[in-house]
């Protein structure tokens, strides 16, 4: 399909957080979503955005976005980090994805980085596929490990 | 053992490099660290540093550090990343590497982030037993993707 990508603007914020919850909803945490449309137009698109996002837009609809950030490995160098790539579940499998997924890759060469990273789901078999066939790796042997807000209060407090 | 927290100048970044090289060494990829010392000190202390560093302090000598930056969640709003926590092999065991810690996870608490995260590796059962015990989670079902350099540049020829 036809759509034409973007740099997002933070009028597109709204219909952005949109597939933020549909994306939330897939990967069965639709509670997960706190952020709301003032913070995330605060947070991308002030003195010191913390993001770069690009919309897929067919006519004012916002069919899909790719949401990334500069990161810094301390053996390469600067890195990009694609946060999420998301097309409305109407409109997938007509190419959207891809195109999104180019010009992330493109804003990546553009600023010479040394790595381009993002996570996937185990059991996300279609999109595991389809970063194969790109040329990407999956790394089966690291994991992931976090504080949530609650866990890392409670540390800081016993401490 | 009763080492000075703090953050690190350029001038540490030296000492830093050794450390992140016997990290290589220790992952087993002893030759992956490209980044050099001009580099490292061109990215964390110019006009848009690219991350934060604490470092571990006994007299002149750096025994530890901790390198971290920001990320972004879509869910949930800025995070923060801990990339780096490295203790020399010879002052390990000394309660160094809790202190580190301790001082990013205090980091993070004043910058108010939604989640604090950072990777492991799946074999690194001392380390997963050290996050866990401080009240962290590890993730089972995430998987790393990535591009390196050259994946990344044969993707956007092809395409």
């Amino acid at each position: 399909m036809h759509v034409k990508i973007r740099k997002a603007t933070p009028e597109d914020m709204g219909q952005v957080l949109e597939l933020i919850k549909e994306l939330a909803h897939f990967e069965k945490e639709p509670d997960a979503v706190i952020v709301t449309e003032k913070q995330i137009i605060e947070d991308g698109f002030g003195d010191n955005p913390l993001f770069e996002c690009f919309v897929a837009e067919k006519e004012t609809k916002i069919l899909g976005m790719a949401l990334c950030y500069f990161r810094y490995s301390t053996w390469k160098g600067r890195t990009l980090h694609l946060e999420d790539l998301i097309v409305n579940e109407n409109y997938r499998g007509k190419n959207i994805g891809l195109q999104l997924y180019k010009e992330v890759m493109q804003f990546a060469t553009e600023n010479q980085v040394k790595r381009v990273e993002w996570v996937v789901l185990d059991w996300n078999k279609n999109a595991i596929d389809f970063y194969q066939k790109t040329g990407a790796k999956v790394l089966e042997d690291w994991r992931i490990a976090q504080f949530d807000e609650a866990s890392l209060q409670k540390f800081i407090q016993n401490s």
